[in-house]
């Protein structure tokens, strides 16, 4: 269900602009080492690996790609059905073909909610029936297949409602600040909210706190219809009768099952009877076309909206409440349904406990298209190629896994279930989670870990762009903004985002202190979770040709087996430090917004500098370690592997056992989604929204913990040093 | 006619900001003399002078208002129609109700073209015949009557043209370099423009520059429609078949009756055949609503317009060419008709031959609700409040004239005719022109000549404000954009704008330099030229009540009466030549944009330096003298006379006498309507559009004429200074 709008809507912009640059010169990342030529590899590793990865641009097949893109997504496919087993089936074979060592099915059985009656009514002044359906596009065969679940929001809680509408834009705290200046509450009416601003579970979640009794969900034109471009068919922005599917679970508080909150949803685990889950919506949630929000939003009065809430539907849009008056009623099936995640394993030679995963989910909401079917297509070929290698005996040094996750779209289910199940030996075993699921040809994105961000920056820049001269470096420099370079003695380095949640990084991440990334090129549209997300809308408009796909497997490849063959690990915390340091500048101009008296900071900011200081130099002890002899290194084997252990704990230590306030499950102490945006990532969490909450000593207990936190990864980082000094 | 969407949206803006800013201290503008307390009194002139003021307010009445405003709206009284005489007739029976001594009807015989036949469809892809026509209001009985001027274009170029549609944006020249650089071309296209950013009579123009056969003009809703807010009837904003009308005369040329350039229409005046007019439109052109617009767009395909030009229809907005394919028809009655100017007279008691004038124009497309005849029945409260003070015994030492013109709408045809047949009389006679037409409840504006900025700064400051605290002054400030603000050592001043064309200053101004002023207030809507703007619109939303009409009666009172009974006349020509410079900073950096090689316009600028001095001092002087004792000044009142004499005229030291290149008539070396903006300002007309059109020749010989035309207006003020020096 990978979407972040506002980054989507920025990338677009900067996209758009990209086109007309003029080619960048080739500058290499600050961070590779000059001498071995790639991060954390030995001269002698660097020229195989080069040599190794210079053989995949020929493994990797853009009609390999269709193929499995067409059989994946022949059939609407989500979590609980038959159809979406048979999928898995289909990609346990295709692994097993390539010659993956072992394919393993993780089973789980979750609350998995499904409509069973939907409908809305607009009973005064006018009488209108919401049509709540997707008419078939004519050049689209699929949009006239059956078992496509009819549009609706999972885990809206049930009932009838009938009161007067609200018009809130998007729905989002700061919108309701506007209606409190304007003296209107929301209290006794439904809300109707535009998709778009935050995670859509956010929306019902600040309705119900302000007293609606229900809510609809619209997708405005100005967002993702005609006001963007052409509507499907002619163009691949949203319909008039369009509509957007998804959950609205407060994915903030936890994600994964939501009756076993923290521990896997064996057959046999205890679970939350309905009435105590904390995270599901206390008030009914339908979502909607623009062709049926039109009517009501038609007979709204009251004040006329300001102007950053006008959308672009053909009326001057009030805020209500009423005249419109709305029945509507929503009602669940609330079945249990088994759901399974499968990962095919190619071990590795030396270190096959150690593990370097790439994933992304299966399920979708209708037939996956984009969502998530593109990315599956591709990491497909990614295995294929890795697969092939192997073979031919070039296995990687660790084992590397391609994970396919269940009920993503329900919640992130399958891989925070599998997480929960193997929290431990993950920790031990896991060193980077790479997530990996929709995509769509457009500017390239990255956000993750930190540590990894050289790391990144190097693995980008070894790959042609899918468009445009030089490499996705050069490319995704051209349409990121000028704040987001770092210009360092070397060359240039392009910062990455850090992670918010809504996708399956998160349970890693959040949850776990894994490192992770989240990466793709994609672009706007508007079929996102629609009957129209096929695979005629991706072969048409999402990437004809499968150009931007190519080289996403090439780049996933390459990035999986550096990894999974590097001497020493290429993490690099003086990144994240200095990263901190930033996120602790922001929070400073945020004191004084919303609090009396400032926190003090300064611990933390000493802990980040310590650290980064630190980090430098570890760095400097790895390249020393990486020039030396053949032999030398071969005499340190163990001490190398105990380094390595370090770097790979070193982002547990970000973890806070007692996790945030109020949301124990997430424990990183960098990055988390932010309690009432979802998608939006808050960095510093614990204090900065302590902060924004205006409690002060809350942000003062979370700036101890944060400082403890940087304290133990810097320990891990001693630990590798003084390691490191012994190998000469 | 007048309007200037740019300043309108900003000024909507500001006001709309600045309903939420406190209320601002009281300040005093520097240039207000601290002891006469009056700019340009004497002391004790000065306290007669606030003792006749302070009776203003008393002798105003809304009420009264209300009836001369339903009287002259209620029928639609276009130039050249009996329904327009009789406008004549009532507003010179009230004139000479009030009092005037004398009131003057100017006649000329004009070509007023009117719509025989008017036709557009769209032939191709779908069929669609435009309905061309706008219905009538349920709550708006005027709205049902008969005799209203079909919608179109005045001037447009008869004729049938058929072709494929392009869209243009606004149609405006940078509007063509997109297109360029797109690689569309309008050539044998009908152009679709939307109105706005420019004098309509720019758009075919530029179309037929382009090589386009026709023009289509029509109201985008995101600029005037339901974008904006509610529309007629049930909010102030343009319904969905409401139309602008409007004359397509490339009045940059130059305005008033086309076969008469420069020398008025009287019945004997020789005319150019229609063939040899030059400042006609050789295209057909004709206004049409957004709902008639609609289908159109609709069915235009090519390349999605850029996010800038898209309007807020409910369709995705394409340039074309085509599909859509249009058929139009145009056909005019090319008569020539009467029209008559109205001038009314209260004669000076001391200097009868020396008139401050103040006028509007009467003539509407339509009823004329906002746009004249808001300004004149303001202006009629104005003229009986002078008359009655001085039929009590306070004539004015100067005469004070009220104009009403004919045949604005048409090309500022009244106007500009009597400034061509008493030219000579109106620069010995006439010292300042204060333009009053349309107005409506909104923010304050004020432009023109810039010697007059401090005495309309200190005007404003004597009257309260419509609404909130302090004076007109505040409620201006409070929604002017700070740098508008000049701090000084006494206060604050509000930059007054330089004035484009767009109403009946513009003969008085710019080709006889006469020091002119526009001003009142107004804000958006969408009536503008449509046949909703009537007495119900007015009077329900453009200014209910008459609110700001009465304070703007009483400010235009207090400006004629002071203007006419100063001791010296208040302009300061250091506040012109300080804005001179700030324009020549601007062409400086405009240069290097346009120019390979700088043209040196140090002469200017040194010319500007030397008038700011000069003016400063004579500054001084006026000061000086003003506090010298009644019996002084009494014995010196032919040098007095020689000073104002010389002050009066100064203005017209910055005619060229050859006028601008390619449009004589315009012969402001300061201000004139941009070629290719119409409405917009081009200040230092003659270097700034020779630097815009890369003529660094043409450049430089502007640049010489417009030091020598500085030269000319200091020459006055040093022989001001000169004779204030004898006074002792």
């Amino acid at each position: 269900m990978y979407r972040s709008v506002g980054t989507f809507l920025l990338s677009w912009l900067l996209w758009t602009a990209g086109l007309a640059l003029p080619a960048p010169a080739i500058t290499l990342a600050q961070e590779v080492s000059p001498d071995s030529q790639l991060l954390g590899f030995t001269r002698e590793h660097a020229r195989l690996q080069w040599s190794l990865e210079a053989r995949l641009p020929a493994l990797i097949s853009a009609e390999r790609m269709r193929t499995y893109h067409r059989a994946l997504t022949a059939e609407p496919h989500h979590a609980g059905t038959e159809a979406n087993e048979r999928t898995a089936e289909y990609l346990a074979a295709r692994l097993r073909a390539f010659g993956f060592d072992s394919v393993a099915f993780y089973r789980y059985e979750v609350l998995l909610p499904r409509p069973v009656e939907r409908s809305v009514e607009l009973i005064a002044p006018e009488s209108y029936r919401l049509r709540l359906s997707e008419p078939p596009l004519a050049p689209d065969p699929d949009t006239r297949k059956d078992g496509v679940l009819p549009p609706f929001n999972a885990y809206s809680a049930d009932g009838t409602v009938e009161a007067e509408v609200v018009y809130v834009n998007y729905g989002i705290p700061e919108d309701y600040r506007v209606l409190d200046s304007l003296g209107i509450s929301v209290e006794g009416k439904i809300v109707l909210a535009r998709y778009g601003r935050s995670w859509r579970g956010i929306k019902p979640k600040v309705a119900a706190e302000r007293g609606a009794l229900a809510v609809l969900l619209y997708s405005d034109p100005a967002d993702d219809g005609y006001v963007r471009g052409d509507v499907m068919p002619d163009g691949k922005w949203r319909p008039e009768w369009g509509v957007q599917r998804g959950s609205v679970l407060d994915m903030p508080l936890y994600p994964g099952d939501p009756q076993t909150p923290g521990y896997p949803s064996k057959p046999e685990a205890e679970r939350l009877p309905l009435a105590e889950i904390p995270n599901l919506p206390s008030i009914p949630v339908l979502p909607i076309s623009y062709g049926d929000a039109l009517p009501i939003l038609r007979n709204l009065k009251g004040p006329v909206a300001p102007e950053a809430w006008r959308g672009g539907l053909p009326v001057t849009y009030h805020i209500g409440p009423g005249p419109a008056r709305v029945r509507m009623t929503v009602r669940q099936d609330w079945s249990v349904r088994p759901i399974v995640n499968v990962i095919g394993y190619l071990w590795g030679r030396e270190e096959p406990d150690k593990i370097i995963m790439a994933g992304g989910h299966r399920d979708a909401w209708t037939f996956g298209g984009r969502d998530p079917i593109s990315g599956a297509a591709s990491l497909l070929e990614t295995a294929r190629a890795l697969a092939h290698l192997a073979r031919e005996g070039h296995r990687p040094r660790r084992t590397i896994a391609i994970a396919s996750w269940d009920a993503e779209e329900y919640g992130l289910i399958g891989s925070t279930e599998y997480a929960e199940e193997f929290a431990d030996q993950l920790q031990q075993q896991l060193i980077v989670y790479l997530n990996r699921e929709s995509y769509t040809a457009g500017p390239f994105q990255a956000g993750g870990s930190h540590a990894l961000e050289p790391f990144i920056n190097e693995v980008a820049q070894a790959v042609p762009a899918p468009e445009g001269p030089g490499t996705v470096w050069h490319f995704w420099k051209a349409r990121t903004s000028a704040q987001r370079l770092v210009r360092t003695s070397r060359g240039e380095r392009i910062r990455i985002a850090a992670l918010g949640s809504g996708s399956d990084y998160t349970a890693f991440l959040d949850h776990l202190g894994i490192p992770s990334v989240n990466l793709g090129f994609d672009s706007g549209n508007g079929i996102y979770h629609s009957r129209y997300d096929t695979h005629w809308f991706f072969t048409t408009y999402g990437d004809p040709g499968f150009r931007y796909g190519v080289r996403l497997a090439d780049l996933v490849a390459r990035f999986l087996l550096r990894l999974a063959n590097a001497d020493i690990l290429p993490f690099d915390y003086a990144i994240t430090a200095e990263t901190i340091q930033q996120y602790l500048d922001e929070l400073e101009a945020l004191q004084s917004q919303y609090l009396k008296e400032p926190v003090d900071l300064q611990a933390v900011r000493q802990a980040a500098q310590v650290l980064e200081a630190t980090a430098i130099a570890f760095r400097a002890e790895r390249d020393r370690i990486l020039q030396l002899p053949a032999a030398t290194l071969g005499a340190h084997r163990a001490t190398l592997a105990a380094i390595n252990e370090h770097l790979h704990r070193a982002e547990q230590g970000f973890l806070h056992p007692e996790g945030l306030p109020g949301r124990p499950w997430f424990r990183h102490m960098l990055y988390a989604p932010g309690f009432y945006t979802g998608y939006g990532v808050k960095t510093l969490p614990g204090i900065r929204e302590a902060i924004e909450a205006g409690r002060a000593a809350e942000a003062r207990a979370m700036a101890e913990a944060t400082a403890a936190a940087l304290e133990r990864v810097r320990q891990h980082l001693v630990a590798a040093l003084a390691l490191a000094h012994t190998i000469r």
